[in-house]
């Protein structure tokens, strides 16, 4: 809601009665009002999610004590529990290879103000981006990587993104694969965008695979990046319609705008708080 | 949820802060656990919307009286509240005239168990669908209109309707006015179906108009009846793509296939106590 | 076209210049007038499809006499080519297991005059479907398979199908894998539905999969059924939307209501001459 | 397809029996092949539409020698036909006022390559477009407009598109209304996108009239511009699904994302020689 700084709380614990109660009475505790809240339980583990969003302006508490304010409320449950600020803005970092159409499209939302974020680096594998990049007054960073430069490409990586603070990694179609050095630095919180079939396509060309077997749908897949390649929990998914008329290029162009939304999506649910990650399950709150 | 009997309580009041704590209290004071909850504020309005359903298996409470345990809670907080429970079956009466889609999928979602309700009537006003009643096992009643005897068999369709306990009548493509004996009998409890464009063809013939204007969507609106007619509050819509290749008769079966899930999607949100209406405005609780 | 009887030649061939006009020379000269025509060419494979739909109204041509009369440019362009006509109504035989939900609709569809064809057997290893194939004069045949039967009962199948000139088999969620000996004798005129998911699942349970890996989409496909289980050529294909909300009763409903659209729309296609099937893949045409 | 410079024919006249054998036998006549050819009927108005797109690369025919060598064949059967070819690049220019995201995603598409057109002025009555036309070198034309200048600046405008050959102009959140001037010199070439509703909403702030409404369903259309504000032949349409819990600024969102895919599909057609108007309606072929 613009011009309201509200809090919001994340919390996941094993499920018992009492949570919702325990939650609201501490925010009421401390003179904040709740203007959205979501639960969840899944049932076969027992578990219990909870989002909820207020407002601080009637309260005493300044934001930055909320955490410590909860505290006991979490140790009394055992929650796992985190509070973000709407007037936090993640940093972020954009990776691209070769296509823009996706680094296009987000940089486009940052800069009209639709995304609650801080672009704070462009990093790409090819220098073709740094025009765009420097458009949108976003550092550009050329990290080349060939076989041989890969493992110490990597380590630079990791300097640029903790050098830049950055929270949040999104592979705008970065295609070079992220070892552990990355992926463990940044659990749940690198988020990457892949091509999605009914039925799934195996190896290479899945484009031509497709329209070979004569599929009417193809989609994407938003997903945070973890060690098994494409597997990891899924945020967003979409798909459009093809039919035997579409050439292979069309299902590629059909594929791009798919990639462009479901990862803008993906995007603006997990800096809204929006998600949490349970196993290898996405959470997300509407 | 199979194999549990939940409660569901409905909320509406003015917002305040420690509205959800108070709930929250009261279902844990009675020994319950709650399993979902939603809450929504209308924030031009002013008004705190809440469906909080919640197992009473470990309460000491019988259903019947939940309802006055809660009387205190909602008489502090000026709410309008209602309770019902999932092994509460509403009492459905199915109204059809010519077109037996509608009517045809609702009967076969109750056989199959599907629906969370009691089909008690189905009434119409030719006599064609008596078969398909009958191959349902649901009582058939025939009503035929005409000009002359609408006033009169506008109160007959009340007696049946009073006569069978019936606490929701859905129109499965009833094309006959209902007048204010019917409608205020029945308020937010009238569910009916009918067509939709973009843009909105006033007048005869709309499919007509639509294949004229080439439009490139048609869709369907499910809403509760009120005296203005096909302006009553949503409660579901859908859409389907057509081309230039449609013909009147694609466009008019394809509109037949929305107004089926339509219908079943609007009608599942009525039973499953999700639904609470507010001026002409239907909360959908997910 | 309501009122109207109408040919609709299927062709496939070579790709070659002259195609398009060896056709509507043939149409124009047995003083026919095409009212639908559209092709296809697969360049990788270079082969040349088409549908052409003409009016045979100002023709002297008898409808039997369409086929012969086409044979010289059919040879002359070595096509494979078939005549049907709007008013033949393909004879199909709906085959179903437990679930009723795609037998009763594409029953309810028939019943309504929409699907051009007649269902003239309903045949099923469970007896309870009786009543509704009685309701919808049909006659059913009750075909209970064991292990032990099996190989049997097939062939009892296959005597079933061809002793009601069955020409089209529609497998409404029947859940008995069928053999070579059906296979054989119904190529391209099995239609299959079955659940399809991004990304797919292997094995058993697969909406327990999906709801595990926290899948935002679920889908049904429709295909012709080949030796390969569920791999056969896609007739039709179509998603919905889920969440974490969705427990595994609502992805299986969610399911139930794509399979029904899913099956119609594919055996729509079929009666009404639209599909041809090359290799693994079906051209659809629109 | 890339690599093969193709003619794309379009056709309307009145129908009669023998209109698509003349066409094939005129592209057989110079030694072409058809790639793609589409017609469709008008029943109700008795007129007939084609799209054939053909490889002149076997044909002694220059591209500039096909319109001609088709006369004759248009004027015996009265046709309004026209030659285009896909290597042509129309000239457009993007109009918009104060949104950026419509005009943002059209030169990303046309940077990537993926629209085959010439991009060749972005014009607006504000100057904040003049850095996003620059990073994409299309000259940027500031064109403010005041009530006391609108006729005056209608007229400059027309020198613009006039003085860059422009055949296109597309209304990407242009919120300045045309006058007579320009929709006269552009007919059926300027192409326009607004939002829609089911139910539409006349008057004032149409998302707020929708979120009271409770509507669960928005849009955004696409059309041809006219004299009549936003009621010209629609070229593409869709929708995106909304709940309660949508505040009005993520309707307004939504919208935007709609409009941008919407638009971008109708230049994509309209630039790929895919539509003909007919009357107030657009045939879009596939």
């Amino acid at each position: 809601m613009p011009g309201i700084n509200t809090a919001v709380l994340l919390i996941s614990c094993r499920d018992r009665p009492g949570l919702v109660h325990a939650v609201a009475e501490f925010v009421l505790s401390i003179g904040a009002n709740i203007l959205h809240a979501e639960q969840h339980i899944d049932r076969e583990a027992g578990v219990f999610f909870q989002r909820v969003e207020f407002d601080l302006s009637g309260s005493g508490l300044e934001p930055t004590q909320v955490a410590a304010a909860f505290e006991p409320v979490a140790a009394r449950y055992e929650m796992a529990a985190s509070v973000r600020f709407s007037d936090e803005r993640p940093r972020i970092a954009l990776l691209a290879s070769h296509h823009a159409h996706c680094l296009a499209d987000l940089l486009g939302r940052w800069r009209s103000g639709e995304l609650a974020a801080e672009v704070v680096a462009v990093i790409s594998n090819h220098s073709k981006h740094a025009a765009l990049a420097e458009f949108s007054a976003v550092p550009f960073h050329h990290l080349p990587v060939t076989p041989e430069t890969r493992v110490r490409q990597e380590s630079v990586l990791v300097d640029v993104l903790s050098g830049n603070d950055v929270e949040v990694v999104v592979l705008a179609r970065y295609m070079q694969v992220l070892g552990p050095a990355v992926l463990n630095a940044f659990p749940s919180r690198i988020i990457n965008i892949h091509h999605s079939f009914l039925p799934a396509f195996v190896g290479a060309r899945p484009y031509h695979q497709a329209q070979q077997r004569g599929v009417k749908l193809i989609g994407a897949t938003a997903h945070y990046a973890t060690a098994e390649l494409d597997e990891g929990p899924i945020i967003a998914q979409d798909v459009a319609a093809v039919t035997h008329r579409d050439s292979i290029d069309d299902l590629v162009r059909k594929g791009r705008d798919l990639e462009t939304v479901v990862l803008a999506r993906a995007v603006r649910a997990h800096v809204e708080h929006r998600t949490l990650v349970f196993g290898n399950k996405t959470i997300v709150f509407s």
